[in-house]
């Protein structure tokens, strides 16, 4: 029994056999999913829905773990340093690490990569100067009052979604390991595994692999003071290990070093430019990653199923913009999403089916700590507002399939999620007609974001927005998702290389030397000229918070002379300022989007200054040549934000908007769709509004209620 | 007629004898001045006081300047960057310049200075591809959208006190300019002039040296949207001209570039760390400076009269700290005061006599820019302001005469302002009889305050208070001008070599990068393991804003180990934060002192935390080895913020205070003058309050009127 929407997927609960087949019903589901914790009983699974079977591919292996811990993950850790007092210091490698996550690894084949530091002086301390013996190392020779570490790999005894759901959701069963498919037997236990249980699973249509192999970083404390001593989404730390090591060295014939890795304790997170070694050391992975995945769906295949992948979890190195993601073969991608911009992720990606599972996650607790399906939660108002942000980036570009995750019978005491579920879906059901009748129309704008990763990193930072919001790219990414605008990610090397052609704007938002920003990479003076030539011959640039901030330069934004505006890192001491007018701008200004950036000055009298603070300028614009430049001194999303920010891009593009659908009232939206003329207009507020809405070849006057999604097709 | 009490020098004006006269005995003034525009009539300076006469020994002479204008001072200037939309550029290097200023010097031996520079690709443009003809440079062969700029030298054809007189309060006169001492011919000049001077002015006792040779430095721009260009009190750049970079070049065997003083445009601030030829440069014209001063004392003595310097305008060479002061002569030193920290640069100095000129000056317009003697300025509160602030520090270590400069006349309308110098000259005389008879008490707590210029810039960053307000040490150096503890000022280079033994307490304050907080000094290991010691062997350590922060290291502050407090310039993304519980203070915190500093978090465990604000710490303290280090996120100067910062010390110290004088109120200080057994107690606040005093023997209860000073003489 198909329900006539479909494209739904529900997770169904063994015991709660009316519960799943009701809800299948009431939100019109076609597929039935199994969820980290929960199974189905053959009584939903025959209940004649396609079926999808969770899989973490390298957890839930226990008794072969016990059996190889040689087959484990592993990582490097670098103690806390310790002061010399005297010529010896005696050093615990692991004392200030969650001891339930990780074990020493001091094999011979580990101990190779161990090393010892001088952090004061910033030199390795020689071999033969410290010793390792009864969980101490002990270093001679130091130098009085220097600071000593240890750098060592361990094995982490305990995977870390499984860790952390014992910490936050209280589970109590045994903790999970994980292997790594590096580990040649390990290797052929999994393949033999996934062989096995497609053979013993017939009733499962898709297989949803949950990702891969290599979890995100998180590196837990002892302490619970500090408990998260360090989480990148988008780290490679947790994929080392000596076999790992020696391959890449054979490879590329130079051998990585645990400071390669640790970088003086610091790691190197996502936000930071990458060395080429971690260039390098990256698309190692992602090559093995892909191979090892690619063999897994070939699996998959034999048994006549498919093969989605869901994006988040054990992501690393299968990233959907990397180049090698196309050729696992997968057959669907699954992506949890709070926001827009995860949804243009996963839409944009090059794979069949693009799938979105919502949150709140069916869990008593969300990923923000909060009570989501508990006493004190709201899961409807959570679901809501997570739509408000999804349904515009679906309006520009739809996926195939929304579903949800958990535990169902949670459900129940929250009736107003049911509905407001029932409401999404029917929504989501709406756009995906549109689209299917044709894309929405844009405006002729197209948008070059441009920072470290380019397109491996296009859309996310490295995590969710709540992971990352304190980034100014990632608020701007969101404004994008659902703007009439064209977007597309680019790299320093393609700018440098003429990649801006054909791009009618340009934006860099970051913090000084953060990957966004671009760091280093702005010490080439030729990326700062491609940028000159594009805006003089008529381009558009926004830059954001310290966009292209190097020192070293004469100005510390390298982008300054362009935006007219620099930032003070201390090398205008005794400079006198450009005092300014503020001056009315030619469109709504959402100040409070704007942050209140000391040091922010004018470096140019021609710098028209359309926002300000406390004297500092905040939105700021200025003619170059053909093109023109804006600075805005920070961007936190929000539905006046990213209508001020689509304004801004057509006044410095000079695009009048014809094109496309535009609402003149800051909280609404609206999108064109000429297949089926249809116009969907958004009230992304909070309050009933009116707007005059244009679109190609008229105008409409409409009233809509707070946060309405409104269809009217044209005659 | 000498008035009994003396130590007061007063601005006489021809044309007010009367006046004069008479406020010369309301104020007990034993020497009488003129000032930068009056004059004393024959009847004033035949009324039976001491006489000085004030002379700019290098303004004044337009006549020669007129007939020699190659003797007038110079200094080298950056043009604004051009960028290349074709393969030529031209640039008019005076652009943006003020032109009553500025005349450009294109001299064949001035030329020879001349440089072009691509400033985005960071190279200097070869000598053959550009021309400089009809006030233009034409660069050829240009990078496509890079951008250059011309370094060039100038002459200084207005002086800028002067300039800033006419701008200010609206002076109409000639347009004075300024001879350069190295100029044989106006050597010579300015030598017999002053040997004519001597002998026509039998009057004189004393010559005011108004200072000597070199004013700070002020780039006035074109735009009156930023006159000001440029202003460092400290900066050596007009001293510059070919004679004195061929003798420099001849002496030290190397050549100065105009790229050595404009450094990208930046000019190289007081504010920022010196680079190594900059040092040389300073040491090279403080000798010259030295040298000519002493010539030109020796005329003065040989005349039978004094030499005083007035320690401001053109002092740059002069520094009363520098290594050859001691040897010019001087007779006395008049160093103009808002502040206490100027008291103590003056009372400090090697001179026989140490005078204050105090503020606000006789003129229309004080040098914030707000009205004084004219409609709207309240003089007297000024007075009184300053006078708060010099009360403190005068208690802490005396100087032997005050005064005032300026239009006498102006002060006809304002009689509070007679009333209020009348009490302050009283509490002077107090202050000054008190320390006749010995030395106030102090704590033995020894403080040495460590930054990049050491000795040479005691007490003072690079100007007045109001001038150097963003940066925390100035406000720190302000609130030590009157605790009971001994200050001393030392360099990196000095801490380096053991200078801190014997102190008690080391303060490191400063932004990142410049001069106070030390900038690259600390990428040297050996600095950050002598101050690691001295904490460990029980020292105390301060760290303001951003101590010894420098990047490269695995700490962004050197002194963050010690600290157990870092500031994260980005390195810290993904690293999770030690959560903490603010405590209770052993003393009262003044909150409004401390900054809300973004970024500052923890990096050890036992950090403890007295203030902090939206969850970032402001005061923090942690023991190290027998020391302790403390961490303030700002310190703004206010009486509490003094108070603040003596129990801070006194707590890193284990100093418990029985030797010196101390007021439990936070706004009550004391001094205890033993040789008399008296007390002086300060009400600071301007409310009344009661404060228990403890002296070393006792203790008294004293009820203080606002604002009040009063001195309490033990049996």
């Amino acid at each position: 029994m198909k329900e006539k929407r479909g494209h739904f997927t529900l997770p169904g609960e063994a015991g709660y056999e009316e519960l799943t087949l009701r809800l299948a019903k009431t939100w019109g589901a076609d597929v039935i999913r199994d969820s980290d914790g929960t199974k189905l009983s053959p009584e939903i699974a025959q209940a004649g829905y396609r079926i999808y079977s969770t899989i973490c591919i390298i957890r839930e292996h226990n008794e072969f773990a016990a059996a190889h811990p040689d087959a484990q993950q592993q990582c490097f850790l670098m103690s806390d340093p310790v002061t010399a007092e005297g010529p010896e210091v005696r050093i615990s490698p692991l004392e200030g690490y969650f001891t339930e996550q990780f074990e020493i690894n001091d094999r011979p084949e580990a101990m190779e990569y161990w090393e010892v530091w001088d952090r004061t002086a910033g030199v390795r301390v020689p071999r033969e100067q410290w010793t390792w013996a009864d969980g101490t190392v002990t270093v001679s020779g130091c130098a009085p009052y220097h600071r000593y570490t240890v750098s060592f790999l361990c094995w982490r005894i305990w995977e870390e979604i499984n860790m952390y759901n014992h910490t936050t959701n209280h589970w109590t069963s045994e903790h999970l390991r994980q292997l790594d498919p590096r580990h040649p037997e390990a290797w052929k236990f999994l393949q033999e595994w996934l062989e096995n249980w497609c053979a013993e699973n017939p009733q499962t249509d898709v297989v949803r692999l949950t990702s891969l192999f290599y979890n995100f970083v998180w590196i837990f404390g002892a302490d619970p003071r500090r408990r998260t001593r360090f989480t990148d989404w988008g780290s490679y730390d947790f994929t080392v290990s000596p076999v790992a090591l020696k391959a890449f060295e054979a490879e590329y014939g130079y051998a990585l070093t645990a400071e390669d890795f640790l970088q003086r304790g610091r790691l190197q997170a996502t936000h930071r430019p990458p060395t080429p070694a971690k260039r390098d050391y990256m698309d190692f992975i992602q090559r093995f990653v892909a191979e090892k995945a690619r063999t897994l769906v070939e699996i998959i295949h034999r048994h006549g199923k498919q093969a989605y992948v869901f994006y988040d979890d054990s992501w690393v190195g299968m990233e959907p913009y990397g180049k090698y993601f196309a050729s696992i073969g997968f057959d669907g991608l699954i992506k949890c999403v709070f926001s827009g911009f995860e949804c243009r992720l996963c839409a944009g990606a090059e794979v069949p089916v693009h799938e979105l599972r919502f949150h709140p996650y069916l869990f008593p607790v969300g990923l923000g700590g909060l009570p989501t399906f508990m006493e004190g939660g709201h899961p409807e108002k959570d679901a809501l507002d997570y739509w408000l942000h999804v349904r515009r980036a679906l309006l520009r570009q739809c996926v195939d399939r929304i579903g949800l995750g958990g535990y169902l019978h949670l459900t129940q005491g929250f009736p107003a999620f049911v509905d407001t579920m029932t409401e999404i879906t029917d929504q989501f059901h709406r756009i995906r007609g549109l689209h299917a009748q044709g894309a929405p129309a844009a405006l002729p704008l197209r948008v070059a974001v441009v920072h470290t990763w380019g397109r491996l990193r296009s859309w996310t930072l490295s995590g969710h927005f709540h992971e990352t919001d304190g980034n100014a790219l990632i608020h701007i990414n969101e404004a994008l998702s659902g703007l009439p605008v064209e977007v597309e990610f680019l790299s320093h090397e393609e700018v440098r290389g003429g990649a801006l052609k054909g791009f009618d704007l340009m934006i860099c938002a970051g913090r000084a030397g953060d990957a966004w920003s671009g760091g280093d990479a702005w010490k080439d003076p030729e990326l700062t000229a491609e940028v000159t030539r594009f805006v003089y011959e008529g381009g558009a640039l926004i830059g954001v918070n310290e966009p292209g901030a190097v020192p070293g330069g004469d100005t510390f934004l390298a982008l300054a002379p362009l935006l007219g505006v620099d930032v003070d890192d201390g090398r205008y001491a005794c400079h006198g300022e450009w005092s300014f007018e503020t001056e009315e701008a030619p469109f709504p200004v959402a100040a409070e989007a704007l942050a209140e950036k000391p040091g922010v000055r004018l470096t140019a009298g021609d710098t028209r200054v359309w926002a300000a603070a406390g004297g500092v300028p905040q939105l700021t614009c200025r003619a170059c040549g053909r093109g023109r430049a804006a600075y805005l001194s920070g961007f936190a999303y929000s539905p006046a934000a990213a209508s001020m920010l689509l304004r801004l891009m057509m006044t410095l593009t000079g695009k009048t908007g014809e094109e496309a659908a535009l609402a003149d009232h800051p909280l609404a939206e609206a999108a064109w769709f000429p297949g089926s003329r249809t116009l969907a207009a958004l009230n992304n507020g909070e309050a009933p509004l009116e707007t005059e809405i244009s679109y190609p070849g008229g105008k409409i006057r409409l009233a809509l209620k707070p946060l309405e999604m409104r269809f009217v097709t044209m005659e």
